[in-house]
């Protein structure tokens, strides 16, 4: 298997988790029809993807390769009808969430270092690649984004070592798929943890008590 | 009348219903002075084009054509002198609406069969560009968009008929102007029955009564 | 100092200044922890510039030039830190803004001229700058966007008026960096006085009193 089959294999991965964690979390928290479930999905599934292809001046690997729409009508549809075994159940969707972002955050640093852009652009672009979608879909929401509010556990710090992970090896000589599927696990594995553990990044000084 | 200039002409007239559209539903739904008006008019006629374009990868349409910027001015200012009439009708407003989705829906999707895109990426930019604008409108406005609302009645899928009008025209060798007017009266009647007779999507398997 | 430096030392400052809006505002209205104080610092800070080079159809300057992010990481870090002492005070967080606002208006029509944009659509380029970032934070943070209420005084027609300077010097073929101060002076100076002295656009016939 080829790198570059690889890193459409994980990022499909990326899709399929996406859009199952868009969609679920419409049918939890909004009164939605089967479209409203599948544009949200493929939003979700595709947003950062989209925002990583643009920032890097390429027409969209979603409007290049079919697959990429099909995997996230498949999330999404999948969703739809496992609605009812699904709704009250929070972990999958947490679950679904992190691996979506482990793979994106990862995927776009990659993405941004073949491009030539800088470290600290390339981790830049990687968080932006992974945090994006789960954002639009919290906008669509009319919710706080997740990566902006304080109870929601640790959510751009591991895909900032994700993608750190990327972009420190390749500093160093050593960029290979191997160290992006380690800075997928490290930031899949520090994400579920931190919603474990219930651990929380500081507040800003004199914040008041929840 | 070449085809470059009825497309040209149908655009203009999808950007003029959307500034209405987006300047009334501001007057409507919020307390917004004539800056707020003209930009939320703008920025509904707009959003969806520019979304097109970029994931086009061109320069947006409105950036080189004065009458696009000039139109959707004209569609704003006209919104907020007659606001005063308009205020407290709702069927003016759902009918640009559903003009600009119609007009918008098959010329992304056009667009993008010229672009070389394949069918169901042609058809996911055209329903992109006709809810684009609207979306957009909503989230500055804070509120759910349309287009995920179970109570919007058909939003999504006019706009998926109407651009899978001009894709299966043109898939079986019969691209031309008049499937894309077809598909545009097929979106718009669909639109306007559904808001007519209150027809609405499916909700998921299990959800709860309204 | 050539021109480019003064317009990226111009740039830089913008950057700092929004970075410094972003994050307070952050603190201010939300219960954020270090990182959406810092990610909202950084999308305040490069939103309107990033969007403004994807609509000229360039790789956004961020990703260019490591500056622009070490310089919105220092703003949001300063805000942090500072958030104790500048919590309760409205009136820094609204000087910052106004100078994002008149920098990147001025700047953002700069560019748009040296791209060959025609005087219309360079203005309408140079708010989209300078009032994107402001615009990104508040979807994000689930307010109704500045740039639309009529309660936040002049936002939207400082903006044009700096752009507007700028374009109408460049149209008379007097383009010089002077212009681009003297537009930002303007647009800060109208923005300020309009929150002094409560000045208002004005409402749509027939709205309601407040």
């Amino acid at each position: 298997m080829s790198t570059q089959s690889i890193i459409l294999t994980l990022d499909l991965l990326g899709v399929f988790a996406f859009a199952l964690d868009g969609a679920l979390t419409a049918i939890r928290t909004a009164r939605v029809d089967i479209v409203g479930v599948m544009v949200l999905g493929v939003i979700t599934a595709l947003g950062g993807g989209i925002i990583r292809d643009v920032l890097l001046g390429q027409t969209p690997a979603t409007f290049q390769d079919w697959r990429y729409l099909v995997t996230a009508l498949a999330g999404g549809a999948l969703a739809y009808f496992l609605s009812r075994q699904l709704r009250h159940l929070a972990t999958p969707i947490q679950l679904f969430d992190a691996a979506g972002l482990s793979l994106f955050a990862v995927i776009g640093a990659t993405k941004a270092l073949e491009h030539g852009f800088g470290p600290l652009q390339a981790v830049l672009l990687g968080v932006l690649t992974g945090v994006g979608g789960g954002t639009i879909r919290d906008v669509l929401l009319n919710r706080v984004p997740v990566v902006l509010s304080a109870n929601s556990r640790l959510y751009a710090i591991p895909a900032l070592l994700g993608a750190g992970v990327v972009v420190l090896a390749d500093t160093v000589g050593l960029g290979s798929v191997w160290f992006a599927v380690a800075g997928a696990l490290l930031c899949f594995s520090v994400r579920v943890l931190s919603l474990r553990y219930r651990w929380n990044a500081p507040l800003p000084p004199g914040a008041p008590p929840a």
